[in-house]
């Protein structure tokens, strides 16, 4: 059992956690909670952390924790003292289980869907800032059946801790990628005969009037700026969600669920 | 100005801040930030508190603040130190204003909208946990054209300080009550014509194939829990939102805007 902070596995879990550049560096990112461990595929998974008191809980030896409860068998488990596990959690009341995973190479291909059964339903997101935006983004996008997301590199790490949390499992699920090149994304989609609408305070129509049934995807702009001009440009069309009230507009993870679903009730019908 | 925590004034605004016993007491509530007290109707505030250094940066004089930038003319307002603005706000950054207001006294006929011009459009929530759940359903709502909010006993006090600011506004705009009889006032409603359509997750039908232009009620549940069986046996009918991929549901506040928007849709068609 690790007992001291200062283990270099323990030192390199908290690394992983806390910045993006060793996130990268590593190809690793961390999973954390019970659900969340559980709904990580075997294969991702390339060591497991328990506290000692979770192993007490399920009645587990210290030494020997592969494959109890939730945690699939044939990954090596390690256990750690109560007092590292909080030290290294980015939680505030730990579970005590935690997953040290491999980070996903989606090819541009697989965010497209299948043409002939599945037309591409892509989110696009521009320099999406909150963690907690992006993962309930992409909760969404799984239900409302999108295959698969794009983000500039302005967009927050999806491999941050809150972003994995409030995603609830789909990130390892929907394909997604980082676009280097954004705007040469946009024109290769295009080509591909995707339509491409932005939400837009001005869109020129309402997001209901226009058909989503074919190959499309939404661009989604910055929670405080919106969309760039340039990318707004880049569009087909501009969609707007019309407000009532005095409401100017909608949070965006909130705003991005409704054009998903409306994508949904069309393809449904 | 205001220079000690321990002045009676700062205390009882720690307290309205805090304690929705001190709130309900009181019939006060407190708004805080530059926006939300410039979206705060002038008759609803009692006294505004403004930090010394929010008055220095517009170059008001601290013994003369009343009808400063984005401060309604004729509300009394006093000046605080730093350090005491610091004590009593909920926020993490300060922006330096705050406002004590009046609660609201809604009568159950002022949630009904206009029998002629706006059918009635409710979202009922029942136990709904989460201060920025709420908030988020409110603002949702007022763009959504909503005409009130109707909240058992169980759920978040909607004059925490949290639900108030994620509002954006929208508690000053959207007619609400907490049903003292939950039960009594869902017959009530189904007597005055509104049908009730509760959110389930194994609803009876697809959410986008019930008809909202009547008078019609969202009924919404606890976070983790969904509705009580007692509650969405009330209801006319129970709709879902169909996922896709192994989502199992969707947030509160994210499933109440997708049904919002939805009754908005068939609204304008």
């Amino acid at each position: 059992m690790i007992t001291s902070a200062k283990n270099e596995k323990i030192k390199e879990v908290a690394e992983l956690i806390k910045k993006p550049r060793a996130r990268d560096k590593a190809g690793l990112f961390v999973v954390e909670g019970v659900r969340m461990v559980a709904e990580l595929p075997a294969e991702r998974a390339v060591r497991i952390y328990v506290s000692e008191s979770r192993l007490a809980a399920c009645g587990a030896d210290p030494e020997h924790c592969e494959g109890i409860a939730g945690i699939p068998a044939g990954v090596p488990c390690e256990a750690v003292s109560d007092a590292v596990f909080s030290a290294m959690s980015d939680t505030r009341t730990p579970q005590g289980v935690l997953a040290l995973a491999r980070q996903y190479t989606y090819a541009p291909d697989d965010v497209l869907g299948d043409r002939g059964t599945r037309p591409a339903l892509l989110m696009i997101l521009e320099n999406i800032q909150d963690p907690g935006n992006l993962g309930t983004i992409l909760r969404a996008a799984e239900g409302a059946g999108v295959t698969g997301v794009v983000m500039n590199r302005g967009t927050v790490d999806i491999y941050n801790p809150k972003v994995i949390r409030s995603t609830m499992g789909s990130v390892f699920r929907v394909p997604f990628f980082y676009a280097d090149d954004f705007g040469g994304t946009l024109t290769e989609l295009k080509r591909r005969g995707i339509r491409l609408f932005a939400a837009h305070l001005e869109g020129a129509r309402d997001y209901d009037r226009e058909d989503y049934k074919g190959g499309s995807a939404f661009l989604i702009g910055n929670e405080g700026n919106g969309l760039t001009a340039e990318t707004a440009a880049a569009a087909d069309a501009t969609v707007r969600i019309p407000m009532a009230g005095k409401v100017e507009s909608l949070n965006a993870a909130m705003a991005a669920s409704i054009l998903m679903f409306e994508a949904a009730r069309q393809r449904r019908m």
